[in-house]
C-alpha cells in the first residue's frame, strides 16, 4: 500500500462529506458549537457530537437522515437544549441535528383555533406572534423550550391542569422517518377515528422513532378574565390538602402550584418577593368569564380557609401577575442559586392525587435522612411535583443525590405513580422504566422501536432500557 | 387409507376442541348466536363466525388468543354489536370473541376521579353504578356501546366538545396481545412522559393490534348546574353559523347538536316533539357553576339572535331535559322509521369548523342531485356531522347510496377533513384511508400492524387497506 493513501472515511465523515456539497454552511465542527450540543441542562456533559447540522427545512432533515441511515450514523435532535434528562446527549461519531432555525409559523387559522409551526419555534415566540389575535397556546413548561422538543418529551407544566399536556394539544405533525421518508400524521380536525394514532406515538418518543419537523397545534382564546393569588400555610400538609380538595371538588382552576419553605426562601431571595415568608405556599390562577372566575375564587378561598390558609394575597394588575409567575418560572434558578457550586437534579414524580400528601411526606423524610438540601415545588393539581436536590460536586455527592432520587421515585411507583410527569426518560430515568411499565409493555415498545428504526440510528440509548422485544 | 379415518381438523376445529376442555359452556356454535355475531348495525350481514366464545376474564381472552395464534385462526372482538362500519364482521373460520360478560367495575377511586372497568361494561351501566358518588363518565356516543368497543373505535359523541373523546379520557388499559401475552399500558396518573404512548396506540385500533380487556377511565363531577335549550332557525346556514361562532368565541358549551329539517320532521314524529317545527334546529346543553352557566346562556342567546334564531325554548326540569336528549339519541331510529324497508347508511365526516358551513351546503347539493332522502344531524361544535341516507333496498339503490356517500366524503377530504369523526374505519371507510392519510402514514400503520400481529389473526381486513409496509 502507498503511504500517501489516506485511511478510509468513517461513516460520519462520509455523511458530512456528502452533506457539505449542498449544506456546507449549515454544518459546524467547531469545538464550542459541538460542546453546546453535547448536553442539555442536566448533570453531565458527555461526549461531543462529530458535527452539528443546522437544518432549515423538512427537506434538510430528510437529506441528513437519508445519508445517516445509509451509513448507520446516529442522529440526535437538538432544539433549545433545555432537557434535564440527557435526551440531547449525542453518542460519539453522531450528528447533532439542530432544529432551532426552523421557526416559521406555516399556517395560522384563527377561525379554527389552530396553527401549524416548524419544530424549532418556541412557545414564547409563537405566543408573541399571535397575541393580537386574542389567541394563545397554553402548554407552559416554564423554560424557553422549542415546540418540537415539547412534543418529543410530552411536556406539560403549570397550565396542564386546565388545558392538558402536549398529548391533548397536538392535532398532527410532519415527521421524518429514519430512512429520510417524510410522513404526515393527524390533520387539522378536532377528532378522527380513522387509523392508528401516529401523532400520539411520536409525542413523547424523544427523537427515537422519527424527527418531528412541523406541528399542528390547538389554540385557545385568551381568557376574558384572569385572577392570580398566593396563599401561605404553616405546614406542607395544609397546602397539599387544599390543592387536592380543589381538584376533588372539580374546580376548573387554571394553575395551582406548590412551593415548600426551602423553595420559598430561595425564591424570595432570587425574585425579591420580600412581602412573602419562607412558608409552604400555593400559587393560583383562575380564568374564564368574570362570574365564573368569582365562583372559583370563592370556592378556593373557602377550601384554603378550612385547611388553615393564612389569607389570600391577590395579584390585581397584569404586571403583578407576571411578577408572581415569573418567580415561579425562575424557581429552578432560585434553587440553583442556593449554592452555585453544587450539583443539582430535579425529580419529576407524579401520583394519583389522593396519594400526593403521602408521597410528599415520605419524600421529606427521605430528604431529612439524606442530609442533603432539597427544595420542593410542583404542579400539584396534577399530582406532579419536583424535588430540586443539591449536593457537593463530587462522586460521593453524586451518589448520595442519586440514592435520594431513587428513594423518592420508589415511593411514587409503589403508590401507582410515574417516575416522570413531564421531563421524559432520556438517560436519567431509564433504570425505572421496567418497574413502572412492566416487562410486557417494554417489550412492545422495543418492538415498535425496531420497526421504526431497525438500524438504531435515532437517538440510540435513550428512552428504552435494553431487553427483549415482543415477537408476535 | 381407511375409510373410517376422519378428515384432519381445521385450525378453528382444533382451537375449539382445546377450548372445550376448560371453557366448554362458554362456547357456542348455535346458528342464531353466530348470526347475532355476524354483523353490527351496518348495512350487510356477512358470513357467520365458526363459533362465539363468551369470555369472562383477561385470562380467558389470553387462552383463546394463545390457541388462535398457534393455529392461525382469526379472532374478532364483539361487544354490544353497535358498530356501523362492519368492524365486528368475522371472516369465515374465525372466532367471535364476545366480551359482553366482562362487566365488572374492578376499581372505583372517587377521590382520584378515576375507575377501572372490564371492557364489556357499557357507559350507561357504569354511570348508573356510580351515580350516588356524584361522579360520571362523560363520553356519550348515543348508543348502548361497551366501553371496550368505545376505546377500540376511538368513540366520542355529543359531549366531546367539552370533555373530549375516548382518547382524552382513558388513562391506561390491560391488553391481550396476539400471542396471548397480557400487558398493561399507562396507569392511574393524569399525565406521564415515560415511554411510548401504548394506550393511544390501542385506542382506535379496532381490535387489530390486541384485545382490550380492562380500561382505566377518567371520571368527572356531575355539574352543579345544567341547562338545556332548543333553538330553531329558518335556514341551515343560520343554525351552523350560530354553532361555529360559539366555538370561535370560546364558549365552553357542554353539547351543541344540529338537526336539519328532514331529521326534525322524523324526530317530531318518532319522539312526539309536537311543540317543534320541521326546521333546522340546534340543541344546547350548558353546565358548570350557576353563574358560569348563566354567562354561557346569555352569550349563546345573543349569538343565536344575531344569526336569525327563532327564540330559545328551555328545558327547565330534568325530565324535560332527558326527553329532549332522548329524542337526539333516538335520531338514528327516527330517520330509520322514515322508511323501514329502506337501506340506510350514515356518513361521519368532520372538517375544521370554519369549513363546516361549506361542507354542509355542498352535501345538501349532493343529496338534492342524488334524488335520495337524507337526514342530517351532528356534533357541530366539533365540525362533525352525520348524513343518514335512505334508499330502496336493491343493488341499484345501494350503488346510488354509496355514490352519494363518496361525494360527501370527497368534499370533506378536500377541505382538510376526515372521513370518520367517531364511527371508525372497519370495512366501510377503508377506501378513503389513503386519500386521507397519505401513502407514507399508511405504510407506517401497516408496519405497526405486522409487528403486533405478524400472523394477521386480529380482525383481519379491517382498518387498513392492503399495501406496502414501511421498512426502516
Amino acid at each position: 500500500m502507498s503511504d500517501t493513501l489516506s485511511a478510509p472515511m468513517t461513516g460520519v465523515e462520509t455523511v458530512l462529506s456528502a452533506l457539505r456539497e449542498t449544506m456546507g454552511s449549515q454544518i459546524s465542527t467547531v469545538a464550542s458549537v459541538r460542546e453546546e450540543h453535547s448536553h442539555g441542562e442536566a448533570l453531565d456533559a458527555s461526549c461531543l457530537p462529530a458535527a452539528v447540522v443546522f437544518v432549515e427545512s423538512t427537506d434538510d432533515v430528510s437529506r441528513v437522515l437519508s445519508l445517516c441511515h445509509e451509513h448507520r450514523v446516529p442522529v440526535v435532535a437538538f432544539g433549545a437544549g433545555t432537557s434535564i434528562e440527557g435526551h440531547v446527549t449525542p453518542p460519539a461519531e453522531g450528528v447533532s441535528l439542530d432544529l432551532s432555525r426552523m421557526t416559521k409559523i406555516v399556517q395560522f387559522n384563527p377561525e379554527d383555533l389552530d396553527c401549524r409551526v416548524q419544530a424549532g419555534l418556541t412557545r414564547q415566540e409563537l405566543n408573541a406572534h399571535i397575541r393580537d389575535s386574542g389567541l394563545f397556546f397554553p402548554v407552559d413548561p416554564g423554560g424557553e423550550a422549542t415546540l418540537g422538543g415539547m412534543c418529543a418529551t410530552r411536556a406539560s407544566g403549570t397550565a396542564a391542569v386546565k388545558y392538558g399536556t402536549m398529548k391533548e394539544n397536538v392535532l398532527g405533525m410532519t415527521v421524518v422517518l429514519a430512512t429520510g421518508e417524510v410522513i404526515r400524521t393527524g390533520g387539522r380536525v378536532r377528532k378522527s377515528s380513522t387509523g392508528y394514532d401516529l401523532t400520539s406515538l411520536f409525542i413523547g418518543s424523544e427523537g427515537t422513532l422519527g424527527i418531528i419537523t412541523e406541528i399542528q397545534l390547538r389554540l385557545y382564546g385568551l381568557p376574558e378574565s384572569i385572577a392570580a393569588a398566593i396563599c401561605q400555610f404553616n405546614t406542607v400538609d395544609e397546602a397539599i390538602n387544599t390543592a387536592v380538595e380543589m381538584i376533588q371538588y372539580g374546580l376548573p382552576v387554571a394553575r395551582v402550584e406548590f412551593l415548600d419553605e426551602v423553595q420559598m426562601a430561595a425564591s424570595i431571595a432570587f425574585s425579591h418577593l420580600d412581602e412573602l415568608k419562607p412558608l409552604p405556599t400555593l400559587l393560583f390562577e383562575f380564568s374564564g368569564g368574570p362570574a365564573s372566575v368569582r365562583e372559583q375564587v370563592e370556592a378556593t378561598e373557602s377550601i384554603a380557609r378550612d385547611n388553615g390558609g393564612l389569607g389570600f394575597a391577590w395579584a390585581d394588575t397584569p404586571e403583578e401577575r407576571t411578577r408572581l409567575w415569573k418567580a415561579r418560572h425562575d424557581a429552578f434558578w432560585a434553587a440553583r442559586a442556593i449554592d452555585h457550586s453544587a450539583l443539582v437534579i430535579s425529580t419529576d414524580c407524579i401520583v394519583p392525587i389522593s396519594c400526593l400528601g403521602e408521597l410528599i411526606d415520605g419524600a421529606r423524610e427521605d430528604i431529612a435522612a439524606s442530609g442533603l438540601r432539597a427544595a420542593m415545588l410542583g404542579h400539584v393539581g396534577d399530582g406532579n411535583f419536583h424535588t430540586l436536590i443539591l449536593t457537593e460536586n463530587s462522586p460521593k455527592g453524586r451518589a448520595r443525590l442519586l440514592e435520594l432520587d431513587r428513594n423518592i421515585v420508589g415511593r411514587a411507583l409503589a403508590l401507582g405513580g410515574s417516575c416522570s410527569g413531564e421531563h421524559g426518560v432520556g438517560i436519567g430515568k431509564l433504570e425505572f422504566l421496567e418497574a413502572e411499565h412492566g416487562a410486557g409493555a417494554l417489550s412492545v415498545m422495543r418492538a415498535l422501536k425496531q420497526t421504526m428504526d431497525p438500524r438504531g440510528i435515532l437517538n440510540p440509548g435513550k428512552l428504552l432500557p435494553p431487553g427483549e422485544a415482543y415477537k408476535g
